[in-house]
């Protein structure tokens, strides 16, 4: 089969363009069937990676369907009118992943167009006063001057986030309404009608996202939180072992593809600020009540990528021609490994706490246990010990000791927001301390098992 | 005037409702005052900071009224009927901050109408060849399977990159035509009439956005590129006197703003990405040919914020808690100021390399330059210097030195992508080889002019 390729390649350079043309036809087939595979694989790892992207597929569909046999129907389209199909139009441009999204640009084109529509019909009514030839004149100045101050108000940063979409479509509106040219009883007679078609397009696409299988913003941005937190852990978990390996021994590629985790929260800024703009549309829901502090979770991202910065620094010391010696690197394993392992283990826990709704309560003893850590390394240093080493050496190794003390603050910012959180947001708190004090000391010891402890800590108590 | 404000609170607790609504609308006139001028300040920063976003608006008002008047004019008005309120909809929905994104729009309308009108007139034929009782059947199958691949299809991160658009057009156009109801010839004539003013309403907010002060997205990519490295150049440039000053010396603010300019570096990722993905719409213009190599903008940039990154992790060592003693702190003062000093020059060279459109010539002598003093610095470290001194206390210092010296690798990598960029675009090169080693080396020596230098090079070069 290569051998065949190949002789054909080199083949072409002489053949005529007939020649050519056959060749690439014979080849095509086989082209598109191996472009088919290839997209038909990263489709299947799309819905893999997350199953609601094909439930969500499948509801735009259904709603859209809804709504286009409504239009198809005649009796109803006898009685709307044209107007019917800015209901489909409606469902279209407003139906959104999440029911936040969904809800805010619903709000926002129903309200935009009640209120444009009820302007553009004032400033119709004004310029018909003003006779015939002042008429259009009057009614392009009223255009122009709406459309030039409504879009400078779309750069507000604040009005950007909400309402962007609704001042586009009051724009829209008031120039379809006021210019439209019609009688003013029929342009009250098309605006109820358009107004009633639209209603019937949002409440559809609502009713389809928010009744089968709803995804909330808010829940995702909640777990947005807590993942990127554990990513951070996971990371701090691997990274003891990974430096103060020996030469001997290896590294798996899962090990690394943990270890490397955490980029994705260095650019998590984005999605949180928009996924926080539709939680704020979205009604009590699950866990969360109405005004949940969505904006607590914004601080709580900040200080997270601040984390994620220091171990992005971090990480450059992983590669091996920046490492300290061996016999360096031994010195300060013991306290590095202890500080980057509590802090893994009290961010596992803030992620836990945060994933579950309960207060954090081991994550302070773990913080405390790396603050003592980073007093052993510190006192360490005033000894001795080092007097016969060449600085050089040492240079790398103080680096990652001083990152990693600095992880160990950040971290404790981070608890401390998470516990702003928990009684901003009424997290339930482990109610038998005598208990939770027992609980946390054992898995203050025992840090390995982190997460698993906290489990059990939340089971015990929801049985209480 | 404070005291009886003070008066009038204290007040409030016992007065009736009368009087406390009474207080308030006494308060209000000047309560909407305050929000006004608030407003306004805020509306007029927005203006200063980019005086574009005021011609914008007033381009967007410009395009809507020749398009609703051209709507209203009643012999055009006859000819196009109803479906000219699509013009005004696509010009208000199309136009866009700059050229490559409301192209991209245009286009993603234009051509998804396009293919969604035939292919929802084969599915409204389709249908009604199977009679009155299955065809509403067929018709919402059709319906469902198109909006729901189609909607799959925008998860795909190409696809919602260059095309969401056009694919949320292709299914609400593929929607309303295939269920419109009406006969196969009305239908013909309808997307006929949609399909000219679509292309009537594109063309004049085309015409608007590339005439009138265009902006062009390119040409923003392009700085923002540029600018992120000369803001990382401006923090380096001051690191040295900041870290190294004596507790006498004082900050002024502005130096402090200067210094944390950085911090917009390290969220500048989406910005980046979707500003090239507007690039890549936008045709031949300026210094910029239609093929330029935006990819290799995101390249640099995704460098540039790497030795953000560093400089974040460089800044927390500012604060005078974590600063080192003064003592060992002069110790190391010259390499480290030598380092920061020349990494300064070599980004703001680069920066202003990417900005002239020339090839890079004095960085690499800058990052030469850099690399001697870390090797001195290194060497410093070898000597007995340090023998008498407590090793904790040199752990910050030490860990300033360390980022400083993957700063200066990392001012290498940028300055690798530069120059690839420069040969990708064919960037113009400083010709007389001797004049510019000469002009490079005394920029070297003299680094602290930096730019201002290199415009004199570039001067020389172009009179040549």
């Amino acid at each position: 089969m290569e051998m065949e390729q190949m002789v054909s390649a080199s083949s072409h350079a002489e053949a005529g363009p007939f020649t050519r043309a056959w060749h690439w036809l014979k080849a095509l087939p086989e082209k598109l069937w191996s472009k088919f595979v290839s997209v038909a694989t990263k489709a299947k790892k799309l819905g893999q990676d997350d199953p609601r992207r094909i439930v969500h597929s499948l509801k735009v569909g259904l709603a859209i369907t809804l709504v286009s046999l409504f239009y198809y129907f005649e009796p109803l389209y006898d009685g709307l009118g044209v107007s019917a199909m800015w209901a489909v139009l409606t469902v279209v441009v407003v139906f959104e992943f999440s029911v936040g999204a969904t809800l805010g640009r619903g709000v926002n084109r129903g309200l935009a167009t009640l209120l444009a529509g009820a302007l553009g019909f004032g400033a119709h009514r004004l310029a018909s006063f003003s006779g015939n030839i002042c008429e259009p004149i009057l009614l392009g100045l009223f255009v122009f001057l709406l459309a030039a101050v409504v879009t400078y108000i779309r750069f507000f940063p604040r009005m950007k986030a909400r309402y962007d979409y609704g001042l586009l479509i009051f724009i829209l509106t008031f120039c379809l309404i006021s210019v439209s040219g019609y009688r003013d009883d029929e342009v009250l007679d098309m605006a109820q009608k358009r107004l009633s078609t639209i209603l019937i397009g949002g409440a559809t696409a609502l009713f389809v996202c928010v009744f089968i299988c709803p995804v909330w913003a808010g829940d995702d941005l909640h777990n947005l939180a807590a993942i990127n937190m554990e990513k951070l852990g996971s990371f701090l978990e691997g990274f003891g072992n990974e430096y103060f390996k020996t030469p001997s021994q290896g590294q798996s590629m899962e090990d690394k593809e943990i270890l490397q985790g955490y980029r994705s929260v260095l650019n998590s800024k984005t999605t949180e600020e928009s996924l926080a703009n539709f939680a704020k549309w979205e009604p009590r829901h699950g866990r969360f009540r109405y005004r949940h502090p969505w904006q607590q979770y914004l601080r709580i991202g900040s200080l997270t990528r601040q984390c994620a910065y220091r171990i992005e620094a971090l990480n450059g010391y992983l590669s091996s021609e920046l490492k300290a010696s061996q016999e360096i690197r031994a010195k300060i394993e013991d306290p590095c490994k202890k500080m980057s392992k509590d802090c893994s283990c009290a961010l596992k826990e803030l992620a836990q706490a945060v994933k579950t709704m309960t207060k954090p309560s081991a994550a302070n003893c773990h913080i405390a246990n790396s603050k003592i850590a980073a007093k052993s390394l510190k006192s360490m240093l005033k000894t001795g010990l080092w007097q016969d080493t060449d600085l050089l050496e040492i240079v790398p190794a103080a680096t990652v000791a001083s990152l990693l003390i600095d992880i160990v603050s950040s971290t404790e910012e981070i608890a401390e927001s998470v516990n702003e959180l928990a009684s901003l947001a009424n997290f339930r708190s482990v109610d038998n301390t005598e208990v939770a004090k027992g609980e946390s000391k054992l898995s203050c010891s025992s840090s390995i098992k982190g997460p698993h402890h906290i489990i059990t800590i939340h089971a015990s108590t929801q049985s209480e």
